[in-house]
C-alpha cells in the first residue's frame, strides 16, 4: 500500500514535471534545479550571478524554503522577480508546486530561471520539477565525505558546484579527491570549484550557463 | 488518503518509540538524538565526546546514514560500540529502525547512547525515536537564517550546539543574533557555542551531557 502510493505520488509529481517542460521549451528558458545542504550558499551564489549576468540575460528565481521570505527579498534587491514558495515543513520542492507559481512570470520574458530548492541534501534530489538540469552546490566546509556518503543527490546531478574555496586554507578539504570521489559515483558529472564570496571561479559557472542556454 | 497514511505511519513510529524509551529507561541509559545538516560536525563532536567521557561512561553510538560505514568506523577507531543504519536513500532515522538494532547493544552496559540522525535540517525532527533528548547542532559556516529558516528542526530542540567557533574571525555570523532567533523561536531552547576542533566551549557541552545523566 505504501509502496502504491509512493508511486502515484510520483506520477502526479511527473505528469506535472511534464507540464512545466513543455512551457519552458515553448518560451525558450532555461531552467536551473539548484540543490544542496542548508547553508552551502545557493542565494549568495545567486546574487552574484544576477549582478553579473543580468546584462546578458532576463533572470527569474523561485525560492523554496521551509518558511520565511528572506532568499527571495536577497533576490528582489537586486531587481530580479522572484517568488517565493513556503513548505511549511516540506523537505523538498515538487512539480506541482512549480506549475502553481509560474503564472506570476512571464515566461516568455524569462531567459534563466533558478529555482532554489530546499536545503536539503536528500530529498529534493528525487523529483523532477521539469527543469532543464539539476545543480549541486556542495561548500567545503561540509567535508570531503559528502560525495559518498549521499549518493543519491550526486549521482542525479550534472554539475557540482564546490563552493567556499576561500574557506580551504582553514579547513581539511582535499578537491581532487572530491574531483575523484565524484567522477566515481557519476563519471557524466562535472565539478566547479568556487567561491561566491570572493568571485573566484565564478567564472567557469557563469561560461556553463552560457553553453547550458544556447542548447535551450 | 494520504493524511491517513502519514497518520498511520507516525502512529506505527510513536508505539516503537514507546517501546524503546521503556528499554532506555529499565537500563537507565541517557538517549540523545543528535541532528543537523550534513556537514555540521555531529561525527567529529561525537569523536571528542568520547575520548574526554569514555572514564567517565561507557557510552555507545549509532550512525544514521543514507550510504557507507564511514562514521561508525570512526566511532569504534576510538575504541566505543557503533551501529551503522543505512538508509538507502531514507532522509531520516526512525523508532522502529532503532527497535531493530538495539538487540546489538548490551543497554544494561551503556550509559549514554547516541543516535547521529541522517544529516538533515529537516525529516529527523518529525520522529521520535525514544531519546531523553533532541540536540541540533549548527554550523558557523551555515549561517546566522538558518534558525527562522527551519524552524520545525530548532523549535523542538532543547539543545543547540553551535559548532565550528574557530571560523568565527573568516565569516559574517553573529553568535548574539542566533542566541536571539532561538530564543524567539523556542523560549525553553538553549544554545553552547564550541568548536569540535579547537576543543574551545566543549567543557559546557560535557557538563549538560553530565548533569543530563544525572536525571536519568
Amino acid at each position: 500500500m505504501k509502496i502504491k502510493l509512493e508511486k502515484d505520488v510520483l506520477t502526479d509529481n511527473n505528469i506535472a514535471a511534464d507540464y512545466n517542460r513543455e512551457l519552458f521549451k515553448v518560451n525558450k528558458t532555461l531552467v536551473i534545479n539548484l540543490m544542496s545542504s542548508p547553508g552551502a550558499g545557493k542565494t549568495t551564489l545567486l546574487e552574484r550571478t544576477i549582478e553579473k549576468l543580468s546584462c546578458e540575460f532576463k533572470i527569474g528565481v523561485i525560492e523554496g524554503d521551509l518558511a520565511t521570505e528572506r532568499d527571495a527579498d536577497r533576490i528582489r534587491a537586486l531587481g530580479a522577480k522572484a517568488i517565493q514558495i513556503n513548505t511549511h515543513g516540506g523537505c523538498h520542492l515538487d512539480a506541482r508546486m512549480i506549475a502553481k507559481v509560474l503564472p506570476e512570470f512571464d515566461l516568455d520574458e524569462i531567459d534563466i530561471l533558478f529555482i532554489e530548492n530546499v536545503g536539503n541534501l536528500v530529498c529534493p534530489s528525487g523529483y523532477d520539477l521539469g527543469q532543464d538540469h539539476k545543480v549541486a552546490v556542495l561548500s567545503v566546509p561540509e567535508g570531503n565525505d559528502k560525495i559518498p556518503k549521499y549518493p543519491t543527490m550526486f549521482n542525479r546531478t550534472e554539475l557540482v558546484l564546490l563552493n567556499k574555496i576561500d574557506l580551504l586554507p582553514y579547513l581539511d578539504f582535499n578537491v581532487e579527491e572530491a574531483v575523484s570521489d565524484l567522477q566515481g559515483i557519476n563519471p557524466s558529472s562535472r565539478l566547479i570549484a568556487l567561491s561566491a564570496t570572493t568571485g573566484e571561479g565564478l567564472e567557469g559557472w557563469f561560461n556553463w550557463l552560457r553553453e547550458a542556454y544556447k542548447n535551450v
